[in-house]
């Protein structure tokens, strides 16, 4: 422990249990000096466990969805309100596609379906930081996360459209860096994170094959949730105060490597 | 004249002026040898000019509004029906953003204007290719292209949502391309073309002094909606067959210059 | 054929025989009208094959070093002899690593032959470029293409140093293509192409298994010297004038597919 | 301070003066806990002020010419000696151009000179990660970083075939990555920072020019040799222990801003 964000104070979206990145985030998060509201969709809550992790890490819950601006803003003031001022620091750790969980193939889109996904997994993060930045919320030199999966660059075809939403939100990382960045002094980066077997990232078809698979593909093998946590600090910390509007791969390397030995052994006759 | 594309079917969709990309890619396709059929959304058309542009290119008119699957299916069995069989190639060109629109800054969206700017400019494309998909609508080998700027990958202040708009439709591309690809050897590709002083795009804010940046930046300066049009040839012929799921910069080398003698020199004392 | 080459002078390096892209391309050139010189290194020629492609093509061959500056000038002069005037395109398919040859393991090299591999490989374009640059050799809107591969952003671990020489080739392309650019109107590009079974390819450890695994995780399989040779010829055509400073794949969407359903298929228990 | 690097050794390359980023490492990581050993060329070393730095951080120093095996065995054998066991972490900061110091354009380089600056600042990393790797000289987990610039993805027209070797060094760190993730569960990668005005940059021409434009285009300005000093810290700790074979941008979001809007009231009328 190295009193990374001694002082500093911030908002974590998504932990929903132990094997959440969110909730290691708020874990280290906290060992490292930090003091965090926890939040996340009521639907999505379950209490009983978010309950425990705020016990453990001191904090407090405040239900939100993330899709609306009434509660973010509610969110937002109650945050500041409890942690005594402005925030260093928020993690956006959202996403869910109305079409993987009906089974719809990404040919088969229903679009009903594809507008809940993208507002929930994409446009939810311009709206937290739209919410953020009309409220003045943010600290100079303050630090924006949001997790995103390589999906964005690359198709694999089981993340259906899960791959655009990610794209769209890696393109508002971007975008509200620029202004948060010249009128705040505010960071905004995403990590693009190995797959990893999060409560929902193991109810994707194919995700044991995929993990498999990525595992033989990294040099370092796959980046664990706790690595995930690990890393998002050094974000939130101020040694990396000119890091902006970044995709960031943690991955292990799987992102640079066009093949390993292993792969090649598998296809070689 | 090389009758590149003799005897290849498509659609052109968003030839609203002279000015248009789409406008001038169906002027040189026509001379290349191909029949199409022109649409674009009712509200938008300009039914005098478009008229011009069919007579000139002896095509026919479909009005379509592209979010709308109804429209969409419409439109693609008709032009089965016009041009007598499947198609070889189909030009999206279509966006809009209501906060450009209406003045609305990227920290200040209006997320209605957000959303109707999403369907129109983003998931039009996706809506296009699932009806072409299902109506098993193209041959084999051939080639769908949607037009994009490089806002998708780098902020331009002026440029809002369409950036996040052109993140997504670039992630559809791949996305879409991988199954068109594998079930149906049909590429798709996007074209992220210059600045270009077509009626849309002189509609937003800051693009002349924009438009003279990029000019000084290109060593080969800015690339017009004819030069578009002529790339665009060479995607639909069948000399490229095996490039998809790609994102082309065509831009007379914008893309990869970190900065050129002119911009050093304005602002070295 | 469609005559897209009439009229066009060139130079074409590196056909060695059928397999080549090389030798694909310059027959293609041919068919579509355009007069060059073939070379080749005088030690890789194989004199009896080359000469049948000569006759084939109506060209003429000059051995050339392209790690030699005398050699360069001495084909720049006399290409422009035979062809009566400037050259419009120039392509550049040399590659060759020592250590690979000498089975030396990336972690191992023997920097003599590093270097040898870096000047034939890589700092040739340059050499060719800058012995046309000063030549004034080329016309206006002329254009410049070097072949490459994908391992120029990502490993794949057989490939060995030819990875670093491929990544130097490509920023030759850019920084070349600036100054080509802005100074002349030429265009210079690289296309990075599957793994082909060329004769150099086939020598590369572990070809078998690799091209294998990339034929399964390419939406559209992957593309062969003659779809390479045509991709090439667009490259070199009026269509493309605003492409430059790029680097290209043609790869059937090899480069953006993160994994494939067969791919995924096989780590599936 | 927070002890991140407690414990830890490692050997820093390239501290020439208080200016130097590798200067202000040293100076951060001793901070942080570390202990290493500081080199140079012998050459390029200025005596007097590196002794100041050593004492300061309680280090020696160990003259090595970077392209000499000879002496990076020696340093590497002596490091682990003086410092009692394996390295967990090393800095490459070396680059220099002989074409630039003598004041040849690009289009007209001297290839002996081109040779000479692609040894000394991009095979060096190889040497460096070849001699660590031979003698099996870092720990599990260990981190290698090298420091480069975005002209190895964008034309900077004054920065000449420096581009070139820093596309060829990102190149090398991919490939090593590979080898030394997969064997040795190393780390490696670059980053890509702002213009800095070290004594070495400050020598290129219109540096002064660009650094100002720089400013201007970055959201958060340019980053700073302490900046950088302190990213460079968090990839040697291990919060990011699976960050590897990446080229990391720090840069105040200069690399993925497009234009900014003082840029474009430069050139808007």
């Amino acid at each position: 422990m190295n009193n990374l964000l001694k002082g500093k104070k911030g908002i974590i979206f998504g932990a929903l249990d132990e094997n959440s990145i969110a909730w290691k985030t708020a874990e280290r998060a906290h060992e490292e000096g930090a003091q965090f509201v926890l939040t996340n969709a009521p639907i999505a809550m379950r209490m009983g466990q978010i309950k425990e992790l705020a016990e453990k890490t001191n904090s407090e819950i405040i239900p939100a969805d993330a899709t609306s601006i009434e509660d973010l803003t509610n969110l937002v003031e109650q945050s500041m309100e409890i942690l005594g001022g402005k925030l260093d620091f928020v993690l956006h750790s959202i996403g869910m596609s109305v079409n993987v969980r009906k089974g719809r193939a990404y040919t088969d889109e229903n679009y009903d379906f594809t507008a809940k996904g993208w507002d929930v997994s994409a446009l939810s993060f311009h709206k937290v930081m739209q919410t953020l930045f009309k409220k003045d919320a943010m600290n100079e030199w303050g630090s924006i996360v949001a997790l995103t999966y390589m999906a964005a660059q690359r198709t694999f075809p089981d993340y259906n459209d899960m791959a655009d939403n990610k794209a769209y939100l890696e393109s508002i990382a971007r975008s509200f860096g620029y202004f948060f960045g010249k009128e705040k002094n505010v960071r905004v980066n995403t990590i693009s994170q190995s797959p990893t077997p999060t409560t929902a990232g193991k109810g994707v078809k194919g995700f044991d094959g995929f993990i498999s698979f990525a595992e033989k593909m990294s040099p370092l093998g796959n980046a664990s949730a706790l690595d995930c946590a690990n890393y998002t600090l050094t974000l939130f910390s101020d040694l990396t105060r000119k890091v902006t509007m970044q995709n960031l791969f943690h991955d292990g390397g799987f992102s640079n490597t066009g093949v390993s030995q292993e792969i090649v052994d598998v296809f070689q006759e």
